[in-house]
């Protein structure tokens, strides 16, 4: 690959100078970050990341869900702007540059238009969404969920953590219940750039993916209804242990992952809850949370028929009734071509090699996809690792995507 | 079966006024009973018993973790006293019956007693032990295994309930850490009345079972370590879940209590813990609870030994890392033949109908029967339904039981 000359390039010490200053804010297991949505870290890493934009000259507005926006004017500011965007919140045991690098790499392609006086025809927003991960207010995408209109704002506001506190109470104690509506915002496009979160990149040595679309994601929360008893002297026949009707799930999910296996499915049983769950009595309450993912939606499908087969049977054998609580389904969506071809026109100008993949993961950008052109670029992370405090990426390797990221925002705003 | 004419019999309203009340106390689910150990419902329960026992003249003493004897003096006081015992204290979601209709009923063979004008020559003394059921500070039989010498009295005031208040200083905020020291209190015997708990009592008609020992129960907590991933990219092969190996281990249980099921045997998982138990994050931590047990201590043994190898089946197949953190046995203890043979003697004079029987549930008697010659009533309660709001038994299956319980008791104290 050879790269045009003169092409304009992203500081990478400083990119690296916040990604690092982030990484102090909300900090978790060793080398990891517990920044979960609305804490009081993420209040200060938003406060940080608020600071930063008016630095670099940009004007922010915030809506009545605390997504941030942060507009750089451009030479046609009638015009609907180009949207950078990734979130600043984190898993319990999570990294430090999941989502962060999205919007700290933006905010950097930013700085470096501006450090070279460059004006673009479109205005640029870059944005950082409210509870990406949803490890504190599930389901994970609720604030681009509710600004692309798949979920009510005050449902959404109601939403509450493990302790019974409301999202809606928290944005305002933290000073992020903004005044502008919740979507109705135009965009020309809108890029993400991620880390990958899976082992492709990083195996294969190339350092940015060109994502076209996302795996389909089914999910669900189960709930089991059992009935309480003596852990001692109830007979077998007459039990109904609704954590042993979860667990023959949780089995069963996890099995179907592996029938998958070959051609990269993947299903999940990840979380799971019980009462009274105490060792002298059988739970009459269990809760499990499973999804299944592949590249092919007619495959997810299947794996989900399954998924739902393997209820019914756990029930029957467990004795349990068992229920869907709450369902969702993303990634099926494809990306924009003209937005994906920004992307590949820039890394083949800078002479980064890239490949075309699918996100298996949940992004913001899925939700956004559903407003506004979209695309999404993923660079390599060690191993695959995330959602872990293992979870590494060098500048080396992120420099590119970001670079990639600029030029592709560049084009766009400009065309 | 002849009944021997002008015997004594308890008041049958009365114990059941007594219950009723007790039932009042700590109300949990419609018709049962959430009164754990040492929670403010608890204090009101013992303040109330300890005015009962003091209007019935008793003495009143309470030791270093909070158990309450209450002693009726005898012609000759320095003899070992003939105890009745059982606890007052219930699961979350317990009826109002396990462990009150023992001490109530011992309570109302006091009553009966005085009101006849009886005296006995060994003093009597009524037993309520602390935190029988475990349900909020595990292990269950928590203060008669350190009456018993089976656990440490330091480390037990250190047991913490699931937001970390440890027992000693729940005892002392509610006034019941007594002055007495715990254990080396001689007894000439004890017997416990309680609710069977199971279904064979109640499915024969028989009012009274005679408890001459206990299943043979093998308990444990295991540790599961795996390690914390994305749901979505990961691959199935590279997932440490540590939700998953606790969910095979779980179904492994359950199965092998059906193995053992033609012979009565029972396995259980009650209880399952897990961490960050996310929708989006693989657990890299979980711990399972379970038990088995069974009338034959080498079958018992043979079912944990299946489950040991359940463990290590489940461990490699879901990758990830397992570890007994806790175990326990009991039951497996006979009770003293003397004591099995003043019940059957006072069945047999009072004309009751009585079975012998083994325990398959937990029950202080094990341990203090490590200290003193004991043995156990069970009486009937409909359908075997225990550790729910549904228990449920009636005065007329009930005061058979308990006038046995004061024949023995006179018999044993006038030998």
């Amino acid at each position: 690959m050879t790269r045009q000359p003169n092409l304009l390039e992203i500081d990478g010490q400083r990119l690296w100078a916040s990604i690092m200053r982030s990484g102090e804010i909300g900090v978790g297991r060793p080398g990891g970050l517990k920044r979960v949505a609305l804490c009081d870290a993420d209040k200060q890493m938003r406060d940080e990341f608020v600071a930063w934009c008016k630095a670099a000259g940009l004007s922010v507005e915030i809506d009545r869900i605390g997504n941030i926006f942060a507009r750089r004017r451009g030479r046609e500011n009638h015009l609907p702007p180009v949207a950078i965007g990734s979130h600043l919140d984190t898993q319990v045991a999570g990294g430090k540059y999941d989502g962060i690098l999205g919007v700290l790499g933006g905010l950097e392609a930013i700085r470096t238009l501006n450090d070279a006086n460059v004006e673009t025809r479109r205005p640029l927003e870059l944005i950082c969404w409210t509870n990406e991960e949803g490890a504190r207010f599930p389901p994970a995408m609720l604030a681009s969920g509710v600004f692309a209109g798949v979920y009510d704002l005050d449902w959404a506001l109601n939403v509450a953590d493990d302790d019974g506190i409301r999202l809606g109470d928290e944005l305002k104690r933290l000073g992020y219940m903004g005044d502008k509506p919740v979507g109705n915002r135009p965009y020309d496009a809108y890029f993400e750039l991620h880390i990958e979160q899976g082992p492709i990149l990083d195996k294969q040595r190339v350092p940015v993916g060109i994502v076209t679309g996302g795996y389909a994601a089914r999910g669900m929360h189960v709930d089991v209804r059992g009935e309480c008893a003596h852990t001692g002297p109830t007979p077998m026949d007459l039990r109904r242990n609704a954590l042993v009707g979860a667990a023959m799930l949780a089995v069963a999910v996890n099995d179907i992952g592996w029938k998958y296996h070959p051609t990269e499915g993947k299903a999940t049983a990840a979380r799971l809850v019980c009462w009274p769950n105490k060792a002298g009595i059988l739970p009459d309450y269990a809760q499990l949370t499973c999804d299944v993912r592949h590249a092919d939606m007619a495959v997810a499908d299947q794996m989900w028929a399954e998924v739902h087969a393997a209820m019914a049977d756990a029930a029957r054998r467990a004795q349990v009734e068992m229920g869907v609580a709450a369902s969702w389904s993303f990634g099926a969506e494809k990306f924009d071509p003209a937005c994906i071809g920004n992307i590949r026109d820039a890394a083949q100008a800078l002479g980064v090699p890239a490949i075309d993949m699918l996100s298996q993961a949940g992004h913001d950008a899925y939700y956004v996809s559903r407003v506004a052109p979209t695309a999404m670029i993923f660079t390599p992370c060690r191993d695959g690792i995330s959602h872990n405090e293992k979870e590494h990426t060098e500048l080396a390797d992120s420099a590119p995507g970001v670079n990639v990221l600029l030029h592709a925002v560049l084009a766009r705003a400009n065309r």
